[in-house]
């Protein structure tokens, strides 16, 4: 297809223009914006073997083996916790994180609209996965990572070739820096948080999801995603509803969101109760640890539309989970991940999930990403 | 199928004998066992929608999510070489190794035996493999590493629950540690170089290379392989031969083997040059840092007899192809698997790959593994 078929429209208000690689935001109320298409029928892109409405061509895209992660049964927890759980192997992509999902449409599309120098931040697998994905391009670029990023992190992004910038500070301070940076060389900012094109990249995991599990009993009904910036839940719901739209599915799986008590801007919205980056402290779950995440407004009027909930854990939990899933599942995960798993409890505590259901958790890192915690 | 249908052959001498978890060596002259079936066409396990000879069926496979690795074209450095080269990423897999297929395999066999403990040595990957899937089947697991692994792979052991034991010194000395544990404590030994099962699940890979490839123009004419103990190669050459004896291939690729200058006991016995284990030096490479494999005379005969060869490889030549995996091709791969492609100028060197010839080599560690060389 050609960027003819879609345009950008704004995640809030009902602003709409061309697609862009500069443009980001919206223009009237400064809300990040989503890749809308024309027709969803007439904008197939076959990967992995399914049909997906997609910003880009199979010729043009740009892949490092990322997807088709399996998805297993998790019977020991199964048992203990009464539900039926399975984990979606996400880490199994090859930068070790989902996020290479959204960075391949993301850098496919700056490629193809002949981009050659790219800034972002990152608390560090999106900043490794776009550090990858660029080289491949052979698109320069420069990643601002908080200097309190494992060290794990900070080498593998080095060593995919990024100009590196560790900045002192909470991680918005990394954006700020980023977004100075590409304002004063006047270098494209490939932000994952705001690129459209990085969320189209995160819905083939649904896609696949659809693929694979929909007409057996193990189709979850629900999916429960550590978020932070959101780019898998939004790219988890925009793929359902896409779904839905084109009659290949009569139900959606409820999507919950979990956060951490030390960082919740999400949850504080979605339940009207108070809370701001001031209260913020630290969390072994560098992953979502986003105290103003720029999607926050879309977040949670999605999780509301959508019957989805949002849970908070604590550091304990989350620690307690990452070693249950390695001694009984044999599955090592990074805390961020873990953090969804400590979340199941609180969501059957609630009666969110109740006994018996199927629920799907994505395993989004591997534990070799932050081996700090154990 | 039941134990009935495979017999344990010895790998070098005519010795056979009922299979069992407590035989690993040949009761004649000492070499270490195959698995060898009554009749292939009938001893099929659907693995990955592949009909496969093992000595487990489907119901009694332990898993977590291991194979269905993606093969990917590496179309810089193939410009750069003047050869079609591609890379199996076989760090796609539930601890991040290869080794995960053949512990699937000998963990499932040793769970249906009845083994309730068993103990192993590795330098890091098997150790890592075999706590996970052996957590998963509950057995208990006693694991001997030198003391000089990797911290990643040390701390990635213990997370899935082992007992871990470091041991000073060579590798060699936590291979004598395991065995004295085992016998003293009377546990099965499950060693992943000795026991006949790992090498069944190892096989696995060269079947998925047949099943993608097979009927394309990608289906490689040489595959190299980074080794140490083989059990990566011998699956791969065992598998050839059993699609060749069923008539399922008419064309086997050739299989070459990558060492260090470091640690050649493969490369002197191949050459008939000199090393001894004395000669040893210090190496990245720690994934095959084996001075004496106890399947060295079996690498060595299947060799010659399926016309592979042995190249070694220095360590700069290992960290100079590691990063021009990562800065080229965006693949992030340890030390270990890097020296397979080291390995490719030399082969090329030696005319024994010809320009434009289709190469494929297994990325068969992910570089988060073993930060410590960058």
């Amino acid at each position: 297809m050609n960027q003819s078929n879609y345009c950008f429209t704004c995640s809030i208000c009902e602003f709409s223009t061309s697609p862009s690689s500069e443009i980001i935001i919206c223009k009237k109320c400064k809300s990040p914006l989503d890749v809308k298409y024309a027709s969803l029928d007439k904008s197939k892109t076959v990967v992995n073997s399914i049909d997906i409405p997609l910003p880009i061509t199979s010729e043009d895209l740009i892949s490092l083996g990322e997807g088709n992660t399996p998805t297993i049964s998790l019977n020991n927890l199964s048992n203990n916790l009464d539900v039926r759980l399975s984990t979606k192997l996400e880490y199994f992509n090859p930068t070790g994180s989902f996020k290479d999902r959204g960075t391949s449409i993301m850098i496919s599309c700056l490629k193809k609209a002949g981009i050659k120098e790219i800034s972002e931040d990152s608390s560090g697998n999106a900043g490794a996965s776009i550090s990858a994905y660029a080289s491949k391009a052979k698109i320069k670029s420069h990643i601002f990572a908080p200097s309190s990023a494992p060290n794990a992190k900070i080498n593998q992004i080095k060593v995919y070739g990024a100009k590196t910038y560790l900045i002192s500070g909470s991680r918005d301070n990394a954006t700020k820096e980023a977004e100075i940076f590409s304002k004063t060389h006047g270098i494209t900012y490939a932000s994952h948080n705001l690129s459209p094109y990085f969320i189209e990249g995160t819905k083939i995991f649904a896609y696949e999801i659809f693929r694979d599990l929909y007409n057996s009993q193990d189709f979850p009904e629900h999916i429960v995603i550590p978020t932070g910036n959101g780019s898998l839940f939004l790219g988890a719901v925009k793929s359902f509803l896409e779904l839905y739209s084109s009659n290949k599915i009569n139900l959606i799986p409820k999507i919950h969101v979990v956060q951490t008590e030390s960082i919740q801007p999400i949850y504080a919205l979605f339940n009207t109760s108070h809370w701001s980056p001031s209260n913020q402290s630290k969390t072994i779950a560098g992953g979502i640890a986003v105290s103003s995440p720029p999607r926050v407004n879309q977040i949670v009027k999605a999780l509301h539309e959508n019957n989805g909930s949002c849970v908070i854990v604590s550091e304990k939990e989350i620690i307690e989970w990452q070693l249950h899933l390695a001694n009984q599942e044999g599955l090592y995960i990074e805390p961020t991940s873990a953090a969804a798993f400590a979340g199941i409890s609180k969501l059957m505590e609630s009666k969110i999930i109740k006994k018996g259901a199927s629920v799907l958790i994505p395993s989004t890192g591997f534990g070799l990403k932050d081996i700090s915690p154990i």
